[in-house]
């Protein structure tokens, strides 16, 4: 990633824990969406059915049980033409990174990765050493003639894309970004790798197709539970074509034996017992609110501000004024009672310019109040 | 690994589900000794207590009231001049595995393994592409002369051991030669990582000294709940020095964020609420008479075959007579309805001579039909 001066991560985590400063630099789900009373009830309903057994080893691939309600789902909500054979449990998408990394990836291969992009990707696939490729999005999508370019030069081993509400910017690709970005990549060396960490948080409610759904063979797509479940049981999948799901599955075994067993039953005996839609909906109109909110007082208080509109999620993206850091901004929030994510760590170069900001943990009230401060913090730097 | 048939890890797949064949070949802890109603008990009050906190995401080194509780134990139990800095949470210590050979071995480099050695180990450590170098075992320990040679003409990053009840052949280094390999490692290049899966499993309660104790920055350790309380919930544990505990956590921190915070915690619970000690006494007190069974057996079934005496643990390797093989009689114990581990895949080369037999899985009664089985089998190939 971008070069972030050291100060910058202990201040975040001193910050963080400061009650008189208005987080927007977080990126938890809001706690007041998890269903601990739920979750309770499933795990006692387990251990009395199953005893022992909920305890023991299990297999790499994961529960079938739940392999087999999420490939159900994926058939029913988008079409996916997928079965339980193409689901493997892991422990939470991040483990899809590295694992995907650990068996695509050798020193000097290209990668291609959004940008802005996902801190954590980048931070994963930077253990495997690879070249990493920039690909700009907005809010058509990924530059397109950018992404022909990488893939015809580099030939990298995967284009890793959020195309759903993504972290950090919020954006969606629209409908006919995600046939072109199928269609670039048909035919060529380079496999689609689709993370939908956000995917059930889009506030209209309305699924969107998954790119790989029209690249059959060549797409590999994660999920999570994070965002609407339990982030704490770590409890994510890939769904893959059977040769990739192969190799996965003797790294995820070298790398744990297998995820979490018990809480592998107690998230699907939840889901069995309770209306998966209905908690999604909960979550995302929550969320629509607080970014409603959010967006409201930038124009308000920031209107020299440019943000995305996210169609779901839990970010979005700011540009700044001219002239004025991010990272000055971050140092400058804090001293006026704000935190924000300065935008280098989401880019493999610059992003200065951008900051990102959280609204799955704000409220509408302290929402204004944070933006006020962050407002005065800009007009200082200015 | 030496090199094994294809068709053997199917077959050894479908024996495992097969109720009419008696199996020494597994390597799962005793279900009878999970504690589902304690773990029950304790996941209800977490739930109660903490709420959707239990649920969230937390911190990449683990939750600290459990590695407190675990430097505690180390520090009270073998002496270990250890806190929870010294600790970091992992999915079961197979995940140490992973996480350390991806941390210090680049293609090529040395690292030193037991023979026989831990199947799993040699698993994850091929994975990052190492010169892999055999150190004997017996008895008495390694073969310190092997060790010698090992660490001068290869100058391994590490060298990996199970001092403690070892898995596959319930082996235990005599203090003599703990003093030993660390006398010989000090002032080397070579890290010690001791894999201590079995430590509170002796048959004598007696809690034997790690060799780290006497390698201060030099060693590294694993740990785990996995044999003692709740393997399906994957939480164990590395004790290292800062240096190399801040490499890891890197590496941790990118693989998978953090373990399963919501059973630290219940694990957490558990063992504050009840005995670990009593719990091991438990359940080392029924692989005991479990060992002591299968040792009788093959003494006065199978008296061609030299064992291991293990003092703990779940295994026992046994060496068979000139010109009978571990694979062969695999299949063939198989048709007389018995099931036993093949050596080859717990050495870097050989190992068709002797067969790993687990015990912690078995009942006296049911073992020594095993036995009169695998007699039988012995009898139709020699």
């Amino acid at each position: 990633m971008a070069a972030v001066p050291s100060s910058f991560l202990g201040t975040l985590f001193v910050v963080s824990a400061d009650p008189s400063v208005i987080s927007f630099a977080g990126g938890l789900p809001s706690s007041a969406i998890l269903d601990a009373a739920g979750i309770a009830g499933a795990a006692a309903d387990v251990l009395a059915d199953a005893g022992p057994a909920a305890l023991q080893y299990s297999t790499t691939d994961g529960y079938l049980p739940l392999r087999e309600f999420i490939a159900d789902r994926y058939r029913r909500r988008v079409g996916l033409d997928v079965t339980a054979a193409n689901v493997q449990i892991v422990n939470g998408s991040q483990q899809c990174l590295d694992l995907i990394a650990k068996c695509l990836v050798d020193p000097g291969d290209a990668v291609a990765i959004e940008a802005p992009g996902y801190l954590g990707a980048i931070e994963a696939f930077s253990l495997y050493e690879p070249r990493l490729s920039a690909v700009p999005v907005d809010g058509a999508g990924p530059d397109l003639a950018a992404l022909e370019r990488v893939v015809a030069r580099d030939r990298p081993k995967f284009f890793y894309a959020i195309p759903n509400a993504q972290n950090p910017s919020g954006l969606t690709y629209p409908d006919g970004a995600r046939r072109a970005v199928a269609e670039l990549l048909d035919g060529s060396e380079t496999l689609l790798y689709e993370d939908d960490a956000f995917g059930e948080l889009f506030f209209d409610g309305r699924p969107r197709r998954p790119i790989g759904a029209d690249l059959p063979g060549r797409a590999v797509l994660s999920g999570s539970f994070s965002k609407v479940l339990a982030p704490g049981m770590r409890c994510g999948w890939l769904v893959a074509p059977g040769e990739v799901l192969a190799q996965f599955n003797v790294a995820k075994q070298a790398a744990d034996l297998h995820s979490n067993h018990f809480c592998q039953l107690v998230l699907h005996r939840w889901l069995t017992t309770h209306d998966l839609d209905e908690q999604c909906r909960r979550v995302a109109g929550v969320y629509h609110e607080n970014c409603r909110a959010l967006g409201d007082a930038l124009d308000e208080r920031c209107p020299e501000l440019e943000h995305t509109e996210p169609e779901g999620g839990m970010f979005l993206l700011a540009r700044l004024p001219t002239g004025v850091s991010s990272l000055a901004l971050f140092d400058e929030g804090v001293r006026q009672g704000v935190a924000v994510m300065p935008g280098p760590p989401f880019f493999l170069e610059g992003g200065d310019d951008v900051i990102r900001l959280n609204f799955s943990n704000t409220d509408p009230e302290k929402c204004a109040e944070g933006i006020a401060r962050l407002s005065r913090a800009i007009a200082n730097l200015a």
